[in-house]
């Protein structure tokens, strides 16, 4: 098999992590497989270059940084392949540049645009292992360029996809995805396998494991994505595509997300269009609208409650200003002791009454439900902060998912 | 003006240095030169980056060390450039890569075989201060090469060369060249200019300033070079052709090089070649033979002296012995109490007497002068280490270098 195998920062955070990974690599070499291990940079390395550049600059040039910061992964993966080449084993060290892995011209949050796999595919040919530096690229100008938050997995997806590998493995110090967040239900169990779009609804509603983006790329290119610790020898959760399940479960998981906020505008002026000016203002104002109600009150008006992320909370108000001194709202409230909890299974596709148990569970705790929403494989629902771990051990047992 | 200032370890060896040599480059700015930048790493880190490689391995890949320690300049040469732009200037940051800076394959100790300054000229061009990552190039195959001990220097020289810049300043913790050293002589004076040839003999011969590969690359590509220091203004020291110095001084320098040892074959057996024969198995042996005196004893035989470094002096142990034991000599001793003093000066190719008066300055102090070399520009004595002191104070003396 073709694994790609790759190491965040803390699984790399010393030089005797460093040792243990190349252990683990080279271990999976001598089960017969050729490897490609994508590095971030040691712990702490790139918190310590971004605090020197703030030394000098409360705003850097981006093209600097992704000078600076680049010279991180470089490290860890010279390191590394001197590891692995002491152990007797043929290795080599690449920078994003070496390994083709081009972006677009967006410093410190570039895009890759192509991977150009040949250097890559003659050192494996040559039976290499090859050790990627993560995180960077280079644009068409041959400038380094980063790739911002979870840059390192998005770089191992990406050559995962580009070399057809069988398996992209991706390091971290948990030990995959599972049901919900064993701090809050202890009898939570991980998951041998999920499918991108579960996988996808759990990391936006919360799940910290992956970013989106590198679970979107592995869905595009088909890649075949193991999240598993560093730090044993458990197996981890295969991300995948749904027909590689063959026993689908009707939900796979209770997200919980409490960094919601709700704003309600009561007395909206009921003219044709109203609704779309809020929310375009919104969008101008970059503010992400999550969940939308909007229903006709006894006079001529409108209500319209909808969620955004505490952080975009102040945004939003000014938005919402702007339309009561113009007469547009009548009044507004906000409230940001709200959550919201989620189910999710690809079961649901094809099961009836999934809903219909969320609901009744919420209802069997005496927790009121603000506002739903529901997708194919998700149901939403924005209760009142203080009921956030009770409702995710009702639904966690509801569903039976510690089974 | 166009100026290339050449920063080393300990300019920029933390914030608050690096910070002093923008306010610098900032000031030559000012005044209404172009300058480019180039820096080393900041001291402490390449031996720090060292020190994880050899954790791994006590001979680490020499392309690996490459990109290893090549990481080091990029950090200081992006913050660099991040407080030349807070402080309002244009700059920009290159690694050696961008700058065009093209060496042969020789990972860890590359040389520069060309520069391709068209990213340097057209940043200079859009009135940016242009800062370049030194020590490092790239090879024909785009990977990253270090140019070994000094590296950062030759990057400036190469560099000032390509873009016919008027002036390179190398910027160390020592103000200038000194008539001998000061630890030695307190009266020994800055010299405001210096000839190439005499800067070559006097780096040879142990002056710590500036390495012999710099100043012959400054000497091919008639770069005018200045070395100063980076903590105060005062002037440097001028390296430049002998034709720009208009009162050539008899003597320029004194040098002292404790470093030597001596060999003395006595009873070498008198057959043609047998020099020939014992000075190659030293060149194979990679022994550097420094002086070499030969004379006829009183017998059929002839007694060979020669020196070589205190380092070399155990290979060298190792190939007379061999001669030795096949009774081609009849015996040998070593001295390393011994020592090299120098008299440098352009001004003795057209002057008689300055070797004289070295002569008689040794024998007023009744020291016995064991060797002796010259060359155009250079008289080498080689006399008992404990006089060392003493022989150089009464030359500085002699040749009134104080006035």
């Amino acid at each position: 098999m073709l694994i790609v195998q790759k190491f965040g920062g803390t699984s790399v955070g010393d030089l005797e992590r460093i040792q243990n990974v190349a252990n683990r690599v080279s271990k999976t070499v001598k089960k017969g497989n050729s490897v490609v291990v994508v590095v971030s940079a040691m712990s702490g390395e790139t918190n310590k270059l971004v605090g020197y550049a703030e030394h000098f600059s409360k705003n850097p040039s981006r093209a600097e940084m992704d000078m600076l910061l680049s010279s991180g992964e470089r490290v860890t993966a010279s390191l590394l392949s001197i590891a692995l080449q002491e152990m007797g084993h043929s290795a080599v060290a690449m920078t994003g540049r070496k390994a083709g892995i081009l972006t677009d011209k967006h410093h410190t949050k570039a895009r890759i645009e192509d991977i150009n796999p040949d250097h890559m595919n003659s050192a494996l040919a040559d039976g290499k292992i090859v050790v990627v530096a993560g995180f960077q690229g280079v644009n068409e100008q041959g400038d380094v360029t980063t790739l911002g938050r979870g840059g390192s997995d998005l770089s191992a997806v990406a050559i995962a996809g580009a070399l057809k590998a069988d398996l992209c493995e991706i390091y971290t110090d948990v030990s995959g995805i599972f049901t919900t967040d064993p701090r809050i239900e202890p009898k939570a169990r991980k998951l041998d396998r999920i499918s991108y779009d579960e996988m996808l609804e759990l990391a936006s509603l919360g799940a910290k494991v992956l970013q989106n983006r590198s679970v979107e790329m592995a869905k595009k290119l088909n890649v075949n994505l193991v999240t598993r610790t560093s730090f044993s020898d458990e197996e981890g959760t295969l991300i995948t595509k749904e027909e590689n399940i063959m026993e689908k479960p009707l939900v796979s998981g209770i997200a919980l997300d409490r960094n919601q906020a709700r704003i309600s505008l009561m007395g909206v002026k009921d003219r044709p269009g109203i609704a779309s000016d809020i929310f375009n203002a919104l969008a101008r104002a970059e503010v992400n609208v999550d969940m939308i109600i909007q229903n006709k009150a006894h006079d001529e008006t409108t209500n319209i409650d909808f969620t955004v992320t505490v952080g975009d909370l102040n945004d939003a108000k000014r938005v919402v200003d702007s339309f009561a001194s113009s007469g547009e709202i009548k009044a507004d409230s906000y409230n940001e002791d709200i959550c919201k909890v989620s189910v999710v299974g690809v079961g649901m596709k094809s099961h009836a009454g999934v809903a219909a148990k969320a609901f009744l569970t919420m209802a069997n705790e005496n927790i009121n439900i603000n506002m739903i929403a529901t997708s194919e494989i998700k149901i939403s629902m924005v209760i009142d902060e203080k009921y956030a771990e009770l409702a995710v051990k009702s639904l966690h047992n509801a569903y039976e998912l510690d089974k």
